[in-house]
């Protein structure tokens, strides 16, 4: 009795410290690698050794916390940089991966500030694993106005994150759930500079599948560009398959895609495959088409640890299908959760 | 007793987690809104609709502990960025709020480092309210030395915190308190670059009064500012109010103004409203004169959550009487402590 | 029983969110002094009251913490940044002091970002204690460039740490233990900007002795810079007393150095005095002259806390023997660790 008393009294000390710390929790991932890398024009490239940070995912250090209110009401906050472990850089921009406050209840849920556009989750879809959201994604390559420099002729790619920004969510309604998200213009009118998105999804069981549309526009240099994208992905168990297709528009260029993916784990092992295209066009004429393709293997050391290799290999056409510009890495590394 | 060994155990393991954390509190407040403004040159500034941090008090991230040296002294630290959660803007001048380290006991607080003037404490009672220290304030644009960017006549507002500093604040001797701060001149001499201020405080039961002084110097620019202020509270149960009057001398330059304010708590809901006024004379002839006035409500969802809608009104007129500046807005958001 | 019942309730409580919280550890050293410092062209310095952050050892915030993989096998990460006390500096280079993540085991210690040099840990040694790594260490004078702004003849200072750098630490065989630092050229080839550094170090009882050896090479500048030191420690109880040399070579410029220090912990108390020296020639030729000279005491309120008071005296010359900077400073001040 007596030891349980003492237990009720380390416990009285321990809990006042504890207690103040309950509300906020810090997290975050550091993904490091080393490896070889040759970007650029396309036979002038040179390749280079090189340690990366987030070639699986983006590196990154976290606050974050919830506050019960009574009632399924809850508030919520998120405050997340990005890291470059390999250089130490962080808060550059500040919190610019996340930075919401908002409420979440019966009704969905509602975010206010900075972070993903509702169209960036479908993008998530057909990208296919854990894999491929970072410097190692082949839609890097295939979606990007530039590799290694090289400028092409695609459609800019979309705005993952905006600032100013609310987001509603919706609950899951038999597997469907639906977001908006609008991020404000600040710029006084006439001049707009703002970007709206939404999405619809569909989860049940081994299948996901996604329709999203994002608008960007800003009025001063008279650009509006428009990205739709439908997705999906369904796990068979022994491997799961995902799938992309993205339009993207802006006046009279259009730029057309798609990403295929596949990951098998295999006890620890997880190995993945993933490749994407993207053709464009600017009123009927081509102007650059683009591709790449990714292999991955990682090795689980437990839940929040593992180790990892990768390659990556993808060029860029001009329109007339010469080769203009190149990328190809390949990386072994490590990625830590905490 | 099983079960009591059982908890020791249990105990003991956590423990060394939450004792490795115990000196360390991370904590932080998120201000987000919806609202509309307008602010400019009379005539020509144009309403926008915009998400805003801070609006009813800065959103903040910060660290701080306090270690525990025996004999009534203790140790204390404490560290706060600024944060922007409409942008994630956040350490873009490193922990800009409070950076301070210091020793505490019978003696009163000594501080080394960035944090408020002594005399800052003192606007603090005026302003009423939680409501009164940011954006919103009615202060902000009665001491400002531009609205909307127009400029206008007053001497510039005081330096709410200063580098390098040192401050002593005196333990409480039967309701009153006082505090000296000095932020040293870190140029080579003849410059002076320092700020000094004090601060005399009288509370007991519901009053709270308090004057301040400050002296801001720069040698080079050949400026030196002097800013006095006597403010006082009184808490009647049902109704709150509080006033502050404000002198700023600069040469021959001199502005005066006060602020006045009220709130009322009915349960959840707090009503605030405030009006401040400022008009300054160079040598006796008008330069300028500036008012604002901003109402709110808050709603507590808890001690940590509430959500808020609030409206301020202010203009500026240069030392002919003429209208020169005008700033409105109105705004919902929500206020999150962690 | 119940008690203890209540206590397990509790714990169950508390041990969510501390076990949350579990992986990461918040720490931080806060280091703040007032003093006065007089630095520059030998009879034109003038001297300056001022506060100082970092004069015993660089104040700084991080997060760390360990992953127990098993077998013996553990996943390790830190962030670490400077700090300013003083102003609130922070994150100015993000992580600039540690960003790692890594694995330990039986076999060592490998790490991959941004840390110091496996060079640095043997400069540490002959530094002598605490006292002696930061603004108030007489080998800031002894091996610096400039003194106060005034260039002299000497090879630049090594670069304590390295980014995008590999690093291994060899387990301890019999009190011998050893590392290897390389930090990559991230240039296209063929300009190399790479840091590669080894030491071997043995501690053994009251002995600490080490070989470090760092090499710097920078293609397009057309310099490589090699550092040797010999550095050692032993503590007889009521003194320890540490010495080192030094070897800084750049084409025909060679500085050549030695530092020499003692402390004397007295209970609460621990007296420091140090002295540093080092002389410059190129191709045979005198071209720098400086050294520096420091005490320091420290009062211990805690085991984090303590007090301290110190002083440095130092000089340059240049190769014809001139005094041409000078740099005096003394202070006091409160160093917290949390």
């Amino acid at each position: 009795m007596k030891k349980s008393l003492i237990a009720l009294a380390a416990l009285a000390t321990i809990s006042g410290a504890a207690m103040a710390q309950s509300s906020v929790s810090v997290y975050g991932r550091l993904d490091a690698s080393l490896g070889s890398e040759k970007a650029g024009a396309s036979g002038a490239a040179q390749s280079q050794s090189q340690m990366s940070s987030g070639l699986l995912s983006t590196s990154r250090l976290g606050f974050r916390g919830t506050e019960d209110l009574g009632g399924g009401l809850k508030a919520i906050f998120q405050l997340e940089t990005t890291l470059g472990v390999d250089t130490g850089a962080a808060f550059g921009a500040g919190f610019d991966r996340q930075s919401i406050v908002g409420l979440t209840g019966g009704f969905g849920a509602v975010k206010l500030g900075r972070t993903e556009t509702a169209f960036d989750d479908i993008r998530d879809i057909s990208v296919g694993s854990a894999l491929w959201d970072s410097e190692f994604s082949p839609t890097k390559i295939a979606y990007a106005n530039s590799v290694g420099g090289v400028a092409v002729g695609h459609v800019a790619d979309y705005s993952s994150r905006s600032s100013n920004q609310i987001r509603y969510e919706s609950p899951n309604f038999g597997g469907f759930t639906g977001g908006i998200s609008y991020g404000l213009d600040e710029q006084a009118s006439p001049v707009k500079r703002d970007v709206t998105a939404f999405n619809l999804r569909y989860r049940s069981g081994p299948l996901d599948v996604g329709l999203g549309y994002q608008e960007q526009n800003h009025e001063v240099s008279a650009t509006k560009r428009e990205y739709t994208t439908l997705a999906g992905a369904y796990d068979f168990g022994a491997v799961r398959v995902s799938a992309g297709y993205n339009m993207a528009e802006q006046g009279t260029l259009e730029s057309n895609g798609f990403v295929v993916g596949a990951n098998m784990p295999m006890g620890p092992w997880d190995f993945s495959v993933g490749y994407a295209y993207n053709k464009s066009e600017n009123a009927g004429v081509d102007t650059a088409k683009s591709k790449g393709l990714a292999f991955g293997v990682t090795y689980s050391l437990s839940k929040r640890t593992r180790v990892y290799a990768a390659y990556l290999n993808g060029d860029a056409e001009n329109g007339a299908g010469t080769e203009v510009a190149e990328r190809r890495l390949y990386a072994a590394g490590i990625r830590h959760d905490f």
